[in-house]
């Protein structure tokens, strides 16, 4: 699977950033591959990328037109049906991260045929996964893990990947959702994996590996996400890391798309250290990623602080002060 | 979806009673609608059921062959092919609980249209799931959990309704695996979901009750499989039972189909409590259902009076010694 760049981002018209996060995902991690963004009336995402029509997005040299916003449930909205035809008469790809296949939709699929143009759904690999096994596979494994969802747990993965890369450490982020692959060209979008096989598709992504090299797993939902966890519980044993972050954003007063309140930090490391021994028993938190941006930088550096203190772990916002205080950790549990 | 009986069970050539257990399943429960079985040469599964071959069933009145025999992966062997197109071509339906579709393979597509007959592919329903919420339901619900995969979950649940609904009790019991959509005619493979959905399709499957009803919910698979545990999450949070039984074979040395150990049933009670509580706070276990079948009568009740004793509950053989006390448990702590 090989999706051409440049994109145009489609942000459709979904009611705030979150429902955007993979459009604006790829937008923060691959600036330099997006021409602009595409807009329906009343939306209130912004990638901060030039506005601009599909013809014309066609005519700067966008290759594909990336769905970067969801809905809840990953269904595709019929009013967003017409932006995607039109991408295709212009000549462009379309990729898709929804849980429904573009070409499910009679006219896309016309579309697609009458211009000969692909159509890439992320969410719907074609390689057939065995039953994970739990079996101890060499390498080292980091996995984010996170109170809630959507709390910045590809941004630490890949910000690591960043860090400890400049480093010299030989590391690889490993994508788990739709938007890490549309960022590294690979991977896999774990929930929507059948649901036998979520540990033995993380077996498959993170494989054997020599003894210094660091896979960097992105994790997805909550173990105390009461509509993901079995994804984030099959994800956690098949990664079988030797160290975990726990990702948190602290302004969040009920899980996403759910009544349910946040589990504490403390929670957190607790239950992923109870499961995650059964395929590691080394496993071990190696600090944490605080999702700040809702903060002054002073209350920022005052709440990590306080994190740190708390748990005799660093915190850090990987955004806003970088994630050297983790890779230091690492570094420190595990010497080159 | 209605499948036709009488049933023809097909058992292949598998190599013990376990990877049967969908054949032996549907006998133990429902042997007034079996006419035969028919096995491969070297099939070491037996049925009890007359050995037939496929026209002989056809001729006794057979409607459907049920493949009721499965390997590692779900995937079907090309040696079994052959019997399955003599199945369609003898004017019976097939149905199957393997992963692989049916009509995904050429010969039994070709063989199911040239004869106008039905290909049933249980695992894979084409009901569309939301994703789970983890808000509270009305009625009362059972789930039965375990220590491994295959220690008797379908049967501990089918036991209970059996023996709850001989009291009076308004009692439901709910499949989530092959063999028990086969039994009841309804439910959903959970295993076979997409991976996001789990906990909605339980939902989905256990809806608001009267206040006095009960579902039993089938088990999956162990929150300490590592094949399989998010499976197990994801359906203890859609389930958000009130109850829960946990099922032990106590003579396994260790997981089916890996090589790690068996948790104590101290540990299940606690990590299912831990993690059932954050869609059913009150959530408790109410007893064990012990598969014996290794032990002889003396040493089967010595070993579940000792796992009564030790956790101070009731524990029972569903096929030796009945439900009784699991129920009287029940019935202890819901009066009617």
């Amino acid at each position: 699977m090989q999706i051409a760049h440049p994109y145009l981002i489609f942000l459709g018209d979904v009611p705030d950033a979150l429902a955007a996060k993979t459009g604006l995902g790829i937008v923060d991690w691959r600036r330099d591959w997006c021409i602009g963004q595409h807009r329906l009336p009343g939306c209130r995402a912004d990638a901060k990328l030039p506005d601009v029509g599909i013809r014309e997005a066609a005519r700067l040299g966008a290759k594909t037109m990336v769905v970067g916003a969801v809905n809840a449930g990953g269904v595709l909205p019929a009013h967003w049906v017409g932006s995607i035809v039109e991408a295709l008469d212009a000549g462009l790809d379309v990729a898709s991260g929804l849980h429904m296949r573009l070409g499910d939709v009679e006219e896309i699929k016309a579309a697609a045929d009458r211009n000969g143009r692909r159509l890439f759904d992320v969410r719907h690999t074609t390689e057939r996964f065995a039953t994970g096994k739990g079996t101890k596979r060499t390498g080292l494994r980091l996995l984010t893990v996170g109170t809630d969802c959507s709390v910045g747990k590809k941004y630490t993965a890949l910000a690591l990947e960043k860090e400890m890369r400049g480093r010299g450490y030989d590391a690889d982020f490993r994508a788990t959702g739709q938007t890490g692959v549309f960022i590294s060209g690979r991977g896999v979008a774990i929930d929507a994996v059948v649901a036998d096989f979520i540990s033995g598709a993380v077996e498959w992504l993170s494989p054997d590996a020599a003894p210094n090299h660091w896979d960097l797993i992105e994790g997805q939902g909550s173990l105390f996400h009461p509509s993901f966890a079995g994804v984030s519980l099959g994800l956690l044993h098949g990664a079988q890391p030797d160290a975990f972050v726990v990702c948190h954003e602290p302004t969040r007063t009920a899980m996403r798309g759910v009544r349910h309140p946040l589990p504490s930090i403390r929670e957190v490391i607790d239950l992923t250290v109870a499961c995650g021994r059964l395929t590691n028993p080394a496993i071990r938190c190696v600090g944490f990623a605080v999702n700040t941006e809702a903060l002054d930088d002073r209350a920022a550096r005052s709440l990590v602080d306080e994190i740190a203190t708390a748990h005799g772990l660093p915190a850090t916002d990987p955004i806003r002060f970088g994630t050297a205080p983790l890779v230091d950790e690492i570094a420190r549990i595990w010497p080159a």
